[in-house]
């Protein structure tokens, strides 16, 4: 399997000083760093997601996975990555490679719970779900294949990244995606439907549910280059507080905003009686408590040996104040 | 996570001669060899997947997953592994790993495969299906944590396995259960009920849906050690054939053996009108077809470099003539 070019232009801003306290910099623009790095992004996925060219999958499943995975999604799991390395100014192959790895566990994750048997939603992004479009035996098994395939981008059969990367960002995906990480917290949020959660079990749901996988797209970030301890420490501190913000931004969404905005189902947690941190705390002191997690996650970016932290700090901004 | 013990003693029987053309040598007993063997994965298992004491997994998570991988199955996957392991002289740990992995990959596909949006099975290895037992979405999960889980085998943070053999490892096993492997043969065969297929076309679907486990867990084996060229390659066309035989076995024993003797549901491929050997050629040249493999595949073990194939030889004899 040979690498797509990898095209990604250096940020046109120059790096955020250390310590700066606004938000991303002034002459940081995010929207434009972002979608230099999604066309990057949506090239390779497109060439390695079952190319109907070059790597066809049969019967079917390869329709069935590029339709789960193309044309859709914000690819934030990728730009956590992508920034990530800009920040220790790592390896580019090796960071598209751990990007497009992250989205297809994502993209995966989102197809076995759209199902009938767990979530049974029928829009996702604006469109009808896998298993609605190509029936569920084939979405599992497209779910299945992209899980797989998610291993296989890891671990290219050339130079361009090296083995001891490879297998530590095996070692990492494969952590925050299975038992301890994101299907362990799907199994929590399962089993706890109509059950009254306290917060600390309502942050072990969102810890392992969707924070696993955020989290460590910064730290396969991280992994590209050799960032020191104190680097690394700091990113994952950014990691573990962007990924609860972003399910406590989710909860509040799913309150305050419509399905057409949301491109899925709105409230749809109230329906279904799933604990939230709306439910657990209110409106307002969910609002207040997501601000407050920025403000950590920004602060953990001040730490020594991180260089370019621009687009990490308006990522998390973004993340948090929704613009997108 | 520590490596349990591993403990396999050196088989009793000296090594086969080269170019014996008698199956197994007459003094290697394959039920002492594979049983010692047995008792190492089903210890390692154990330990591994969601141990309660030591890694437990949340919400029955942990329990769905025992459930499928523990206290069943022949192991045929991982005996193939360490047989191929001893045949270059590898290493025993980064096996008994392999093995486990391989062992893992295969459960989640069992448990997939049995919902009831595929094969709608409710009986295996005489015991409820997971989804009977623990309900489709915890069926769903487990399955998807046990893939995950296999990666994770696959890459221990110690210095017990290289980190090459450890890229290499998890690149032969995602390519073998991904889209272009298992999952692929797959959607194969869900696209194929009620249709005639062609004899390429049903040796595709079973190169794939099941040969490709069984090759690779062959290569893996072969992956601890250092073969030569012309043993890998040997080893390689040994694991082509029995997949092959395994599967031509198979559906002779679907149409010849009662559910008892199967652990499963007896007669369901003709049941559900799916192409199989038997229905493409007759019963009795299937019969001669599965011994004719297993022709193939002894004589692959001449090659030049392999050194103990008394394992590999007998569990070919094994698998096509079933003797458990």
């Amino acid at each position: 399997m040979n690498a797509p070019a990898v095209n990604v232009p250096a940020p046109k801003a120059a790096p955020a000083p250390r310590g700066n306290r606004t938000r991303s910099g002034p002459s940081f623009d995010l929207s434009v760093w972002a979608a230099q790095r999604r066309h990057a992004v949506e090239s390779a996925l497109a060439r390695w997601v079952a190319c109907p060219d070059t790597r066809p999958a049969p019967a079917g499943l390869g329709e069935a996975m590029r339709y789960a995975v193309l044309d859709g999604g914000k690819r934030l799991r990728p730009l956590l990555v992508l920034a990530a390395c800009e920040a220790v100014d790592g390896s580019q192959e090796a960071a598209l490679r751990a990007a497009c790895a992250l989205e297809l566990i994502h993209a995966y994750s989102l197809v076995h719970d759209d199902m009938p048997c767990m979530d049974n939603d029928v829009l996702r992004r604006g469109k009808p779900t896998v298993h609605v479009r190509f029936g569920q035996a084939q979405a599992l098994l497209a779910g299945d294949a992209l899980q797989a395939l998610a291993f296989e981008l890891l671990t290219p059969d050339d130079a361009s990244v090296s083995p001891g990367t490879q297998a530590l960002m095996c070692r990492m995906l494969a952590q925050a995606a299975g038992f301890r990480g994101m299907a362990g917290g799907q199994a929590i949020d399962l089993a706890s439907v109509g059950k009254p959660l306290t917060s600390a079990q309502l942050h072990e749901m969102h810890r392992l549910k969707t924070g696993a996988l955020l989290q460590v797209s910064v730290l396969m970030g991280a992994a590209c280059g050799n960032p020191g301890r104190a680097a690394q420490l700091a990113l994952s501190d950014y990691g573990a507080a962007i990924g609860l913000a972003f399910q406590v931004v989710d909860d509040v969404l799913d309150v305050v905003a419509d399905s057409g905005t949301l491109g899925k189902t709105a409230g749809k947690d109230a329906a279904q009686d799933k604990p939230t941190f709306v439910s657990l705390m209110g409106l307002r002191d969910s609002q207040n408590y997501a601000q407050e997690l920025l403000s950590q996650a920004l602060a953990s970016l001040r730490a020594d040996g991180l260089q370019n932290t621009a687009a990490l700090r308006a990522l998390a901004d973004m993340l948090v104040n929704r613009g997108f």
